[in-house]
């Protein structure tokens, strides 16, 4: 396509080099900001530059965070359990559901041959050292995405923890609330049945 | 929901300001350029406001562009001609197509009572008189999209100028190449029929 401006072109180079956003897209996106007050794109242009300037990760938990103290830790939480997702999102969409009052550990990834991702380029040598500086910590849930990825990396970190004596869990996999049994998929459907589970009233 | 840093919040504001993007996609691709080199956001940044910084629009057509002179005259366009379209797409969208050589004219909109648009906050005075200063201009085309907005631009424009001994023009409605009658709705299945034109073998 032929643009009537370098500075047009230029932008649009740039926003299409995100992820899920295609020339078309960034095209209305460059000339969004041209129909609005110069200042609404300055202020985006400085919190993405802030962004990636200043962010941090926790130490700890490795939960990203504007400083390097955990933010995870505070005295309302259960220090016995440490739930272990993929990354930062996985942490809001669980804290989201107010279920689950433990701690997190954030892997930063899974493990991912093909990308070349291997158990060193993930936050699971700390994950160890964590468990084992720390005596109270009992219940380790794998929350990783139901991939194959996934899974290698919960045998991973299973296969590394299993020595010390601590509850290894996974979240439930099984039909979605508010989905239908004729809809899904023969893995899931399976998956629910093997896991079923004693009925309660009132549950 | 709960950002678990103050930079992530206010990048996952700025960029779900942009049009198509909630707040889901927004964290996505801020997450996305935390995974990036830093200098992926500078250049992504510099471009952005760099873009709303010092993009010009062409004292005569008003396609957008990176000087005040205009880039759609040069030796090869016949300047006979003018198609006027809402925005600078538009006349992306016709160069794309290779059949239109002539000049344009960009109205930066289209006649929107509802969002406050009038014909003055519209390119329309400097149609009438780029028109009537140039003697060689024998047909314009009026190529807007065929919406109620279109259309009252389209008459409005078609008023101011049916005094000057022009051909006017709008570019044809039917149903697109590919499509099928059978999902074309009435309007558009209509217009293609009352607009039918003699079958040329080899067209």
């Amino acid at each position: 396509m032929q643009y009537p401006s370098k500075l047009i072109e230029e932008a649009v180079n740039q926003i299409a080099k995100l992820p899920g956003i295609g020339r078309k897209t960034a095209l209305r996106l460059a000339l969004h900001l041209l129909k609005q007050n110069e200042e609404e794109t300055d202020e985006l242009a400085f919190a993405l530059v802030n962004l990636r300037k200043n962010i941090k990760s926790c130490n700890i938990c490795h939960i990203i965070s504007d400083s390097e103290e955990c933010t995870c830790i505070n005295l309302h939480k259960d220090s016995s359990i440490i739930c272990v997702v993929e990354d930062t999102p996985d942490v809001m969409a669980i804290e989201n559901t107010a279920q689950y009052n433990g701690l997190y550990h954030v892997l930063g990834g899974v493990i991912s041959p093909i990308n070349g991702i291997g158990p060193d380029e993930l936050n699971i040598e700390s994950l160890i050292h964590r468990i084992k500086s720390n005596p109270e910590i009992k219940e380790i849930i794998l929350a990783l995405n139901p991939t194959l990825e996934g899974d290698t990396t919960a045998f991973y970190i299973t296969k590394k923890i299993k020595g010390l004596n601590l509850k290894i869990t996974a979240i439930a996999r099984g039909i979605p609330v508010g989905g239908e049994l004729e809809y899904a998929d023969e893995i899931t459907l399976g998956r629910s049945i093997i896991s079923r589970r004693q009925y309660n009233e009132g549950e």
